[in-house]
């Protein structure tokens, strides 16, 4: 598949030592399959880019708030130590040097995850769990940050276990503590 | 100075491209200066994270929790926006396929943070604020986390307005929480 093929090169040499053949050397397909889909190789990543924002997570329904977010967290975790967290990670330095694939990049995987986020909340105010209104706030960055901070910094391993702790320790007594329902 | 002269290079065109000629014409000193300090490239770009690393950020002493912890969140949005917040963003998908970068790296500035949030954690413990034991666990590195996500990842400006929502809707609600002392 060309665009596993693409992730799997961002990861190992960089947007800067990529090129249009060594794509379609890696995805197996003749050079003129990668050029009459895309002109540069701006337009490849670009594209790819914006096909991973696309991508929808759907977090399986459990019943309960907690159970739901660690589904989330789970996802993000797999995200992270799968193809496209490597190919994050080698495409974030690159991207405020190039416009048209910072605009492509956006908030990057954290715009899929905030969705999946979104959607939880949502469950979890209809059953009377939480107050409306949690999702775009800073506390619902938070609930994932310390995932981004260890994979993108630290380089500690994103672990399900971790996840596990960041659900006990800092996302489920925050919300607990500010975004109970009243009364 | 030579070691700001490498930050700015650094951030303006990565570690692949960085040369020890451009150091010295950056920093105005002869090559000589900078081939007697640093056999190679690897050797100076390691030797100044190592630098960066050792860096203390002795945070005021505020009288209280939140004023200490105010002041470790602005000065983690200074280092954020200043010369050494560009050149580790740019350090980042580099460290991971140089190993003794990799080594010199460590956990980067978030190390640093950490023993400046110790000191505060620990005028705390002693005014009773907080429990003894929060420095070092997920709890601790939550507090952080929402900057450095927003720095690295969705690119949105990382800002003392910023740090106050995170210091006022995440960092207290949760010490408050979860680390109050009992009793």
């Amino acid at each position: 598949m060309i665009r596993a093929a693409i992730l799997r090169l961002l990861a190992e040499v960089g947007y800067g030592a990529l090129t249009m053949d060594a794509v379609a050397a890696e995805a197996g397909v003749g050079k003129a399959t990668i050029y009459r889909r895309w002109r540069t190789k701006q337009d490849l990543v670009a594209d790819t880019i914006t096909e991973l924002n696309a991508t929808t997570v759907t977090p399986p329904d459990t019943g309960s708030l907690e159970g739901d977010l660690r589904e989330v967290l789970y996802a993000i975790v797999d995200v992270i130590n799968g193809p496209m967290g490597a190919a994050t990670q080698s495409l974030l330095s690159t991207v405020p040097h190039h416009p048209a694939l910072g605009a492509a990049f956006g908030d990057g995987p954290v715009g899929v995850w905030r969705r999946a986020f979104a959607q939880v909340f949502a469950r979890a105010e209809a059953r009377g769990e939480l107050r409306p209104g949690l999702a775009g706030t800073v506390t619902a960055e938070a609930l994932m940050a310390p995932l981004v901070q260890r994979w993108l910094i630290t380089g500690h391993p994103v672990t399900r276990d971790y996840a596990d702790q960041v659900l006990a320790d800092v996302a489920l007594p925050l919300l607990r503590a500010t975004w109970k329902p009243r009364g």
